[in-house]
């Protein structure tokens, strides 16, 4: 069977809000082995929407709907679906009482217009809302199943995990079960050209990949009525990915790259700082998103004058002065420098050129020195990156968790 | 002029990211008078792509198109486009000549594949991409405008802004011409209340606050032929809701907090460095992400551990000791610590908890102490912040921001 998810709002058209409610059903649906094949979004206008909902039917065998349930005139998801499926509709006396609770509970006088959310259409089964005051609901015809939701996601999220998930999921016979492999390292095209036989040859597992700022997820994904079948078949083909692409595969689970490190860094009990230039305390900043990390990290040096470097890491002024703050040798002494201040296993440095100013044509916006010092020495990798200031200071953060990624691997 | 923006990518139907892209353009559409009223999402299937384009086509006068632009086999944008308009695919030898550049500059291979991405429909003007390997393009026939734009935001987004928009907006007779007003410390509901005469008499020009993570941003909108009136008739509303507001609004460009407080840094020469513990370089990060900013800001400390807090801050052991980490005189001491280490005009220190675990009932998940020291003495600020880590790192952070702009303001 395949779904189709439709909101209904204006707010979605002015770019107000993104429609993360499309995403968090998607993910739901294709748990429960339904296809998603189109996503819309429409206003708040009776033309158009009746429009838009009658494409849906038309190919669709599930539609989704959120919004448009809320009390003011301009909202007319029920009327519009019950129109076009030929039903009317009805007070709805136990959800006037819901609703009724919950502005006594709020201690917020209730407003007229809230009443024309407790009438629904006569022949629809009800999805109660627990935490507003719009009542979703499910309506069954001709094959169709039509699913009415509010647009709060904090509404719409139990709502459709506690009831219409199970019950739509009693049509579906097949589950579809996905695994994501992360790669760093290695770009989209070139990763495809070294996965192309097994995607030529791909059956009942699919095999897509898919870039985002300096990183390719590999998506597999099977349909089977029987789960263990299905968790077979991604495993062996899982194995003959991993066969090609190694170790730049950081995940089997979908996890961010900082988490990947984060949580090796926390099992193995290696201690590590950070001394940052060019990145301003980004890689601090995001590796310190992950709840834990304090057993692990214990400090960052941000320094952003070359007098910061000389004072607070021990670089020393004759390296600034011969090679210049962004290279290889002052990396390295700020790599050790830290390692030393802050007594950790691991002392990461990072220099470069972010942009938009400040290149040469010896030393261009862009150019990254990543040193990290360890026990076994200190390694240094240049790079030459490409893109505006966001990005250059994303992607040098990336390899910097890439870097220390493959060296605890050893350790 | 009505325009629809269609988002190609499985990944989108499979839950994977959310479309943020279609938020993005609404937001740029909407603001040069042009009204969006569809958003769709189609997988990467030739068949339903090209219904959805059709469909498209036929209801809307400009179709902006992301995704599908990649060098795999399943990007099929661009010869559906061609497809449907009567065009055909040639190759564009500038665009391949930029492509060998990328990969070269990244010292990577370029495979096969990527030489499709510079395969461009014969008719097209081309939009250059110089942060990424795709090259976006525009079609225009019989009156229908299509656009063409690869799915990863950091190249979408300036290929938008800089041809795309400017190029669409020679087609719009009638400007629409919006202010925004950035807040920060009142929230939502207090902000309404406080404008709700204003918005409930608006005529001409409509006024409509909308909140994200702690701010809320006051749009005034208007719409007219004439630019200048649309202006004046703007002006006369701001200055209204600025009386209403006063210093609460620290932007009246659509300014981030960060930009406007690094702006002021710059523009007076005010010096200054961090000491961030719960936020552990978050602060710092954002400010380095404004350019220019090197030339006021020295350095940051990262001390999560108490060990780094004695050693590079010069706070006492005793204070640690006596009122813990997180407490208004440890914050006080790195503050004067870091100011007097860096030797800069001010220093800012911020330690608390972020949670989830850490918190105590005397001290809770979200207890913050934001230091400011400065020529006029040091000040301390207690905040209870509620929410996930995420929220309360990204919170306190804006109101550091925010203690900044309020003393520079008088400095």
């Amino acid at each position: 069977m395949n779904a189709e998810i439709l909101a209904v709002g204006t707010e979605l058209l002015m770019g107000q809000i993104a429609n993360t409610n499309a995403q968090y059903i998607s993910q739901r649906l294709n748990s429960i082995g339904m296809n998603v094949y189109y996503h819309s979004v429409v206003g708040d206008n009776p033309k158009r929407l009746k429009a838009v909902l009658e494409l849906a039917l038309s190919r669709s065998d599930i539609v989704i709907i959120t919004g448009g349930l809320g009390p003011t005139q301009d909202d007319l998801t029920k009327e519009t679906v019950a129109e076009i499926l030929g039903d009317k509709l009805i007070l709805h006396e136990e959800s006037l009482q819901k609703i009724e609770d919950y502005f006594k509970r709020l201690n917020r006088p209730m407003v007229k217009n809230n009443v024309k959310q407790a009438y629904l259409p006569e022949s629809c089964i009800i999805v109660k809302n627990n935490n507003g005051t719009a009542p979703g609901c499910i309506m069954e015809k001709d094959e169709k199943i039509v699913v009415m939701l509010p647009g709060p996601p904090s509404e719409m999220k139990p709502m459709l995990d506690d009831f219409v998930i199970p019950h739509i999921a009693k049509n579906s016979p097949e589950k579809i079960v996905s695994k994501y492999l992360r790669v760093f390292g290695i770009g989209e095209s070139l990763l495809e050209e070294k996965l192309i036989n097994l995607i030529n040859n791909q059956s009942n597992v699919t095999i897509a990949t898919y870039a985002k700022e300096g990183e390719v997820t590999v998506r597999i994904t099977t349909k089977n009525d029987n789960e263990v079948k299905a968790l077979k078949a991604l495993s062996a083909v899982e194995d003959e990915i991993l066969e090609i692409l190694g170790d730049s595969v950081y995940s089997d689970e979908d996890k961010e790259l900082c988490q990947v490190v984060a949580d090796m860094l926390i099992k193995k009990q290696i201690t590590i700082a950070f001394a940052e230039s060019c990145t301003g305390g980004l890689i601090s900043s995001v590796i310190t998103d992950v709840p834990g990390i304090s057993a692990v990290f214990d400090r960052a040096v941000v320094t952003y004058s070359n007098k910061s470097k000389v004072e607070s890491l021990g670089v020393k002024q004759e390296t600034l002065d011969k090679f210049g703050a962004v290279s290889r040798e002052t990396a390295i002494e700020m790599a050790e420098g830290v390692k030393k201040l802050a007594g950790t296993d691991l002392g990461l440095s990072i220099t470069g050129i972010a942009g938009p100013d400040g290149g040469t044509e010896e030393k261009p916006v862009g150019l990254i020195y990543i040193a990290l010092a360890s026990k076994k020495g200190t390694e240094c990798k240049e790079l030459k990156l490409r893109g505006n200031r966001t990005k250059v200071r994303n992607y040098a953060t990336l390899n910097s968790f890439d870097m220390i990624r493959r060296l605890v691997n050893e350790l």
